[in-house]
């Protein structure tokens, strides 16, 4: 299986409904205007003032002191831990976590770190199961020196870590000594499920970043924000990844068009989400996990489809999403609308049916 | 907690009876003599005459085309898996493994590999476990390029791998392209409980290792075996680890005496664990592990006196032995004898009854 | 020293001239109309159609099967390494090459190389250095697998490789089983100041890439070609560093357009470049060296002024411009004009005659 | 080429005289005795009362706090420099030095260190080299953290660093804030050549090792001495790297015996190299440097025999040594004696006059 991705199909229809991904929306043509006009310099010198704006927005928004622009959130994960961690490390993190299952091995093959995976219902462990995995410091023991969450936790459902859960990770952290680190690819879906500021969800964590290319429907983005010696410290390995760029305010303006208009908005997608989950839960056989945020995980095995079969003829039928651990996932994003909730639920249905 | 061990307390009462560690046998005036009498060389490049016949015969016994010493078991996992894995590649083991839990992070470190800790009882998992824990090769994922088993599995009890779930997990990975690790620290112990042969028991493993400093009662040395081109990609890492040595002959020579004399001798260590638990299990309230090799693990809790406790007690009395998870861990070896196991269970009983 | 980049400080007087690095020219309006226009997809899943097409433009352009689109021209030389090498190999480059002297460290950190950098004047090694510098595969020696050259040399001064000197060293490379790789950040600069065509300035280099924000004016963006086999390695690499983005093709875009209309005026940059190089020549006391592309290197301590100083100095008058290794580098581009290097020279002129 | 190093050919004539290397040394009947009568504990948790004596002595020895005992020098090297530095980081040493030429690239694989090997005569850089290659600490450079020399330096001819540079090194070190680090694989060599003591010679050194394989003449084993914390470091690398032994206390008691009768008469070894430096001296032809402690390099090229044909042909008469960088070494050490030394001579001027 190649690791170069595939060029697209010819012979396939055309997608007119994408519940594939939040990463694969367009940029609107207000989006495409403010990158056209976009105030742009050397990004890499310190001298993009779009770059800066963005990093001092976003600072601001989490509660941190700085902030930097990374080309995508994998990269705030790499760069943040690299700044982090040490050889021989120890990171704790839920065992579906994006930087131990979706990252290809990057964390121990560039930082040799040892992702420990916890269990844990929807993508989240307890604190208590955070507690039980602690050991002393010995030789013989890699040193544990990091917790990290996602939040929201995609293959767990877009599910959203409860404040109190988040700040008895932090403590517990604190007490052993250890850093926090929060994957915030979707954060803003989960402040705008809950209410919750960013700022304070991000209370007490060394390290938070939040994903422009996901719900924000940026095309390319991600910003990291902490401590202006940890800031620092990642700039380093910005730079040693290859993730230091020059005019990059033109994807910036891009950013900070998100962050003015796509925002409040996420709570759209979060109402397609529901209506698509109830939808579902209404045929016979599907089985639905109930949606927090903007992911729809359910399983039609029941109606006597299996979720693979599912997802081709949905395909053929100008509808795209994807199979994770044997589910279905349906993700909802600035590019879905109301109707083509409807237009989905009608052809499962027709599926299941056999039509 | 510093890393550097503690030098002993003078104030503590000297040991009597040793069931700490089958790696703590003193050395016997016999295999003393071997070692003063031996011939040496510089084992670096090839020419210590003693290393090589150790290595020949250690082939021999497992199977394989070529052999290498070592200064350590803890070294022919890390320089056994360094030749086998590239960084990002993903090792699958027990979470209770060698590798993954007493081996500091080396393995991420150093290689750059993330072991990912299967389930099971006894420190072993099933075939099933295995292949459910398999996906294929992508972008997102570690390469998993290695599966690793310990027999015996210490932190599992000392518990044997049955043939069948060897060859079980062998096929998996010959239909998955990867490769076979087996950690045999105390494989012949498996062998001498089961009869099975060591080749036996090695067949289908590309490299496989035993330690000569548990059991076997040598003070320094291990050695690895596999193919011709494996344990030649294998020495370029020894040289960079610093295992290279010089006139090793002279530890060599009671890995050789230890093969002649303390082999067979094994089942005396069982009889001896056997005759142990026995009589921990009349004891009202200890939890005992029914042992297969010379590792007895149990539990004093229900009768009222925590691990901790008992292994204190124990210490004040003479007697040397450690927890484990929670649990005592005693292991018989060459310099326990009948008597002293009779002793330890009167301590026992005595400390149970407040005595 | 900090690693974050400083922002402009506000009380200096603005750029007027910037010869600092061809790295910050400025998007053309017909550069960002191309990016405002530009189709888009998810180009982590192949799915951009500007992406693809630049890609394929530059496989094409270099003669290579495939290429791969990057966020910088670093992670050309992070992820091409990567793709190339294993931990313990040696690759030889000039002592002054990028790779070497501008990346942070970054080949030994994450990938476990040993860079040798090998003398030579102007930047570049001659085959003699490059063979002498080999030696027999050993244990107690770092295996030399991979030798790079920057074309043009940077450091060295624009330099350009000659071609004959190019072709010997991969014949070298062929005969030892070595792999190559050139750097051509500013390659298409040395095609159209020799007119020797990308495609075979290129031939036998088994991995090339091309900077597009450097003199081609792109705000973003690099390109790296090779085997299908290699860029498909590269690829999985690209996804572990954080080089995987989304829709990029607005990036992308602004790439393509810099090669339809930025590549022939690369001549008005060395001509700029030898204009300026004459003028300085004619200063008494300035000592210049030729330039062979876009990069002049000059020192004017013969003048009674030192780099830093004359750098300072022309800082106040609105030139920009930077020291390398004691010399001072002018770089001419997109953005800079003839008019531009009279006023320079005309500056220069006045400080040395401390006007 | 094979890693795996060649065993004994039998059709070889049988080694009279060893010349090679004084890591061949074999250990005497009362070196043996020592290890035959060692007292010995789990050198792994602080028990082995032989190897904590001679830590202690080391340490004491070297004026340090603290001191571990290694399976080899090269451990030394490895586990010093990974407490010492983190990936990235760059290491200063001669070109010519065991860490950078002469263990595999083990220090960029294994730590993610960039070493930059410095010019100079007789294995030594100065002082004024090692500043003029510092440089400030950027995003764009790799972290200079630390400088080692070899003392004596190996491949520079068996050369003494003099007390007055090594304080210039040291000096210029603590003003960057940079770690020092002293290969002392041969170190007593120079004390006894000098007179200078060892604690003298490495007074501001953070870390200083002794081989006891060499010119000491013990089997295995090696010491490396720093602050206690230093030391505490190094442990958890000598566990991860497998440096961790059992009853290591035997090998230890030839590392004593040979501090206790093996030290001053390395006097003996520099006596024997200068007369064979005279006697080659005085064959018309023969090219040699003078040596300052044991080993003696000289190129028979102006007698029109070849390095590597006057190797053979000596190896024939039952001589055996090497031949390093195109010249040959000789290497004096315990089992030579001044007759040898004669006879090699003889030999020697057998060949060049064809006979």
């Amino acid at each position: 299986m190649p690791f170069t991705p595939a060029r697209p199909d010819p012979s396939q229809p055309s997608v007119r409904i994408n519940l594939l991904s939040d990463t694969q929306t367009k940029p609107t043509p207000a989006m495409r205007a403010a990158m056209a006009a976009a105030e742009v310099g050397d990004e890499q010198v310190g001298d993009d003032p779009t770059v800066n704006a963005l990093c001092d927005r976003v600072a601001e928004l989490l509660g941190k002191e700085a902030a930097v622009f990374m080309p995508s959130g994998t990269m705030c994960n790499v760069a943040g831990l690299l700044a982090h961690c040490r050889p021989g490390d120890e990171i704790l993190a839920h065992r579906t976590a994006h930087i131990l299952s979706r990252e290809g091995g990057t964390h121990a093959a560039l930082g040799g770190f040892q992702i420990t995976g916890l269990d844990g219902a929807d993508g989240k462990f307890t604190p208590d199961t955070l507690r039980t995995a602690l050991h002393p410091r010995t030789r013989y023991e890699a040193a544990q020196t990091l917790v990290s969450v996602e939040q929201t936790a995609n293959i767990g459902g877009g599910t959203i870590w409860a404040k109190a859960d988040l700040d008895a990770v932090v403590a517990i952290a604190r007490e052993r000594g250890m850093a926090t680190h929060m994957d915030g690819a979707r954060l803003l879906n989960a402040c705008v499920a809950t209410g919750i500021s960013a700022r304070e969800m991000s209370a007490g964590w060394d390290s938070v970043w939040i994903d422009f290319s996901k719900g924000l429907g940026a095309p390319v983005g991600a910003v990291l924000a902490g401590t202006r010696d940890y800031i620092d410290a990642v700039w380093r390995w910005k730079q040693g990844l290859g993730g230091s760029m020059r005019q990059a305010g033109i994807i910036a303006a891009a950013c900070i068009h998100a962050l003015d208009h796509h925002v409040d908005r996420l709570a759209d997608d979060h109402t397609h989400a529901r209506t698509l989950a109830r939808g579902l839960a209404q045929i016979a056989g599907i089985d639905v996990q109930e949606p927090e945020t903007n992911l729809v995980f359910f399983d039609p095995a029941g109606a006597g489809i299996t979720a693979a079969d599912m997802v081709k003829a949905l395909r053929v039928k100008g509808v795209t999403l994807a199979t994770m651990d044997g589910r279905i996932r349906a993700c909802t994003h600035l590019d879905v609308n109301a109707a083509m909730i409807e237009d989905t639920l009608g052809m499962v249905r027709d599926i299941v049916r056999g039509v």
